[in-house]
């Protein structure tokens, strides 16, 4: 996603410490501590301007959210959304998705979100696609024993990818939706570019799938 | 598929043994025999009118290839078309799907084709779409380890319980398609269905899976 550089962010997200956290590596295993309610968590991988996190957090209440956004510019965005919802259940972390492993303890985590990922459709960019198997190994560790990743897409050829990789790496496909917004799923949190890309009439792809250890 | 009854067509499947074949139970375990060529067997369950299985059998004369198609007036339009093009190399039986372990020894087969199956949408009737996990395990009895079944269809609620079924059953997902006939796919035949619907503008889905053992 490309905003525009704003050299504020850094300090404006600083300032705010109660939601976004700044030392990850010492809250490994303890995670549960830095929230309100000792309550499962999930993680977005790539939360963006976070409406998604941010929507989720008010609808489960009995659930941590942790967003994780590499962009400054993009994560304060989210930030602003948190400070104006004033709630207790969801984090930021303003970081590299590859890292996940350094900042959660095995198992610490109950469910991965995966939300409009970049798609790098070259071919020589398959390991940076966030649904590429080793990004699954990072998913794999961080989560509970038949974690769950749930994942939603407009990209037509990265949904055909992610199946194909999340099945090869030996992921079970509990459900998918190849037009999302025309099913009668309940609950879904749409994010900024799901409601651009679906006035575009776009067809939403999304899959739940877990691992089996 | 629904197709005006044929009181003529039994007895014309009859009259053409080198073709369909009648005595499946014997051929158990001995179909190379039965052909001209000792090579792999790929099988069609639902062959409909035969323009997938006879466009492929002409294609891939390297290949045995048996139609499977319980409705008798359907399958004697296979007939005509392997009649027509007189290939040593494609077989028809004129008999119902789920009694394929009764014809064939275990590991006999080398890949399973299935095109545009009934979707039976109602979830009553699950257990008949042929993509169900009862249908799963006789396409890995008769299948040898790491056997492939290869399926498409233009519907959507098939194509995403298809994949859930698939990979909930044990198989890996090798390769998928969203919109077939927009991608780069070299040697598609087409089924009589396929061209009717394609021409609709509706996209047509595919997968390659194998199962595991």
């Amino acid at each position: 996603m490309r905003v525009r550089n704003k050299p504020w962010a850094a300090e404006k997200l600083a300032a705010h410490p109660n939601y976004v956290v700044t030392n990850p590596t010492e809250l490994k295993g303890k995670w549960n501590e830095h929230f309100e309610k000792n309550q499962p968590i999930h993680i977005e991988v790539g939360s963006g301007k976070g409406q998604f996190i941010v929507g989720m957090a008010k609808m489960h209440p009995d659930i941590n959210f942790i967003g994780i956004e590499l962009q400054t510019s993009v994560a304060v965005m989210a930030l602003d959304k948190i400070l104006e919802a004033e709630l207790p259940n969801v984090k930021l972390l303003n970081t590299d998705g590859g890292l996940i492993s350094d900042y959660f303890e095995a198992g610490e985590i109950d469910r991965v979100f995966l939300n409009f990922s970049d798609p790098w459709p070259k071919t020589k960019h398959e390991k940076r696609r966030l649904t590429h198997r080793s990004f699954l190994e990072n998913y794999q560790t961080i989560l509970k024993p038949k974690g769950e990743v749930h994942f939603k897409t407009d990209n037509q050829g990265l949904f055909e990818y992610s199946l194909a990789s999340f099945s090869q790496f030996g992921m079970v496909l509990d459900q998918i939706w190849l037009d999302l917004h025309a099913s009668d799923f309940e609950g879904n949190v749409r994010t900024e570019y799901e409601e651009k890309f679906s006035a575009k009439g776009q067809p939403i792809y999304r899959v739940e799938a877990h691992f089996v250890n």
